[in-house]
């Protein structure tokens, strides 16, 4: 059974869902000032294991991953470029996408938007105003800490902590937060019983979160960095407006990936981007390296461990290949030898093994350990003398781990090879044609052809007597 | 908690393998000695859609089907075709393979052949004659039935019926049946103990069946008219020799294929073989319309309801095709409408339907018309006004019905459309080349241009400015 690390309650605890056979996870998205960088990626890439694990025990997820798109360093970017926040928030999100997709994150149910959001905010902010729990202080809306008597509980932050915030305009306590805030002079606005101004950023991910999930829902994730103040205070608000405890189950958060002695992030100025990052390496390889180590660990950049988790995956990547490529040849065996049979069960051990580390908080370090496991029994025993027993197994145990880790997809996916047979087919038939028009001379014909080839991906290399060629991705 | 329907207890009984994690499962396969039918088809199909099942569920199966390659309908082919019985055999079992690989039916892990096995028997027989349950006659090895008093509790079949039973040559008792048959001259034959011969029927499946799965496991299937007396005396053989009971925890039947008003039987004549009917068919629509019903009912085939099923997966298959190729155009939508909202919850309610159904005995018409009330869904709501939170969950329900089901699989493995379009890239520009020639009135590379592509699978139809292309796959 899946146990869950709550940071509410600061211990693993059994997974029940609210509804026995829905998921509602919400997590909190990126800020789009800036391009996606691998900091981000960690934090995305672990929230969609979760999710693919959720799914692969049978669950329905409803998946949801917020878009802050109108925010104080948004505001700022547009003021030095004078482009429009909204075109900055619009690249942005193009390149979130991108890095995502790259990464193989599926995509989520609902990527709401704040800017598209503006009404439900104010209409909650109206209630919570109403309720006793906000109040309005020259042209802003605060929410009144003190009033919640819960306040505290997910970060364990004292009174005595509080008192050392700043004071802010209008504020009746230094710590109280802001829902609404008043527009300044060249600042986008949204006009709000308050006079013109723009949410609060803790506010959005209580009202997109409910709107979609409902007054109670499962699962909240984010980054650790959240936890205080943007999390505390989305508890306090959800709670103080639904009155419905626990707001959220379980709230997970995952570890930082640390630059130098600091964690990723573009105010500090130490960011590698996917985009940067994925023009060195395959996508996947990256993928894994962010979870090599576990989820609530922060993870240490270095290129030197990229080149080690590089190196890992690949060898389980051509094991896989090297399994499917002799998948077609092992029939023609009508009976199973006893040691296939018992390394068949090896296969279903280290399996099960991989199994029950997703169960124990999503352990990925552990299970990737299992799955680089059972390539030593590819390696050692299973490619010497293959068997249909042993070969179907593996690929099987492959197969459910891709779908689990959302790597090696590729290998799983391939129309069983005859897509990828026609395709050299045609190009073999493309090249032949080709080398026609070059005996004859017309040069200008094989030219195109090349060209066009190009256009497609294919690189060709003419050598003495023939052309080699390659698909580049 | 899937339920199913065991044929011992002749009632629907909660799953719970022997071991929680594994599922051991052995069914009853060919006869080779002439091509694969519908009828098989039917069999091997509804137990690859139960081993899928299972697999969903995440169990780890142990999936075996023996196959019966020496036989009295071999022996007698033989005989009369002057071809050897292996060779037979041989050609049989590769228009098998072809047959379930053409319907999507998995790979066992294991494929036993009897005349592989022999040793094994042998050493068996000699272990029941021991014990007192078998006794030697005339060169043959017969089974005594009243050795056995739990006979027939599979079939319920009484003493007074067996009593009707024909006398052999050695039998004591008209119902004891040959565990190992005296060679008749001509006859293929192994040395055994009591001179040459080879195995009765019912031997092999105890005994390859044990050998693989041990004294005990957990699902034994067949077609319902192996009850009597093949599985019958396959019990009484094996908690003889074992004395675990029960030998096998759950026995599974499926229904006949009813041609006509006989089962289709290549000894009554009234056979169509898979060969035939996919070249008229996609494979896939056979397929479908094989489990049309449950397993346990009988199909009374006709060309009429087989159209009928045809165009029900067809509508299936339109909506998920249809689906996929919007699914990049959806986004760019940052919130979710009420609609899309309720719409999700619909798809969820029914998926979680169709897994009902599959838990109570694998109710594949049931789970089917879920199916098609997804369907309906899809064209009434969701492709009308579509939005991620809609075609990503529609896609996830059809993705995992297509896994259970081993339907729609291809519109899932497409490598997410790349190789299609580079497919069609690299055609486009042959023909491209092609009209070259064909303008230059070179007529003989024209045609050996066609030619190659049609080794492919590539059907052109020259119109009269531009030329059509097909793959047949």
């Amino acid at each position: 059974m899946l146990h869950i690390h709550n940071t509410l309650t600061k211990r693993k605890e059994p997974f029940k869902p609210l509804d026995s056979r829905i998921v509602k996870f919400y997590v909190c998205g990126p800020t789009v000032y800036d391009k996606t960088h691998i900091g981000h990626a960690k934090t995305y890439v672990a929230f969609d294991v979760m999710r693919r694990y959720l799914e692969f025990l049978g669950y329905n997820v409803l998946y949801i991953v917020n878009i802050t798109d109108i925010e104080d360093k948004i505001i700022m970017k547009s003021l030095k470029t004078g482009k429009e926040w909204h075109q900055i928030a619009d690249e942005n999100i193009v390149d979130f996408f991108n890095a995502t997709d790259k990464l193989n994150i599926k995509r989520a149910h609902i990527y709401p938007r704040v800017s598209e959001h503006i009404e439900d905010i104010i209409k909650f902010i109206e209630k919570l105003i109403e309720k006793g729990y906000a109040y309005e202080a020259e042209g802003n809306v605060y929410f009144s800490v003190d009033s919640f008597s819960d306040y505290g509980k997910l970060s364990n932050i004292t009174r005595e902590q509080l008192k050392t915030f700043e004071e802010g305009s209008g504020k009746r306590k230094p710590y109280d937060f802001a829902l609404w805030k008043k527009a300044k002079p060249n600042e986008p606005y949204w006009n709000s019983p308050w006079g013109p101004g723009r949410p609060g950023w803790h506010i959005e991910c209580s009202v997109m979160s409910s709107k979609y999930l409902g007054s109670q829902f499962d699962i909240h994730g984010g980054g650790e960095d959240l936890i205080f103040p943007h999390h505390e205070n989305e508890i306090a608000q959800s709670e103080a407006y639904f009155e419905t405890k626990p707001w959220v189950k379980y709230w997970i958060h995952t570890g930082m990936l640390i630059m130098g002695k600091d964690k990723m992030s573009k105010s500090i100025g130490n960011v590698i981007t996917v985009e940067e990052l994925t023009s060195k390496y395959d996508p996947m390889e990256i993928r894994y390296y962010l979870i090599s180590g576990h989820y609530r660990s922060q993870l240490v950049f270095s290129e030197e461990s990229l080149k080690h988790a590089k190196a890992a995956y690949n060898r389980i990547l051509n094991a896989i290949s090297n399994l499917n490529q002799i998948k077609e040849e092992i029939y023609g065996k009508y009976k199973a030898t006893d040691k296939a049979l018992k390394t068949f069960y090896e296969i279903i051990k280290l399996r099960n093994e991989l199994i029950e580390a997703m169960d124990d908080d999503f352990n990925t370090p552990i299970a990737l350990a299992k799955l680089h496991e059972l390539t030593s029994l590819v390696n050692k025993e299973i490619l010497k003398s293959p068997e249909p027993l042993t070969v179907l197994a593996a690929l099987k145990a492959y197969e459910e781990a891709s779908e689990i880790f959302g790597l090696f997809e590729k290998e799983f996916r391939k129309g069983e090879g005859r897509e990828e047979q026609l395709i050299s087919s045609l190009i073999n038939l493309i090249l032949a044609i080709r080398q026609k028009y070059r005996r004859r001379k017309e040069w200008s014909t094989a030219d195109w052809i090349a060209s066009e080839l190009r256009k497609m991906g294919i690189e060709l290399s003419d050598m003495k007597d023939k052309t080699l060629w390659r698909i580049k991705l």
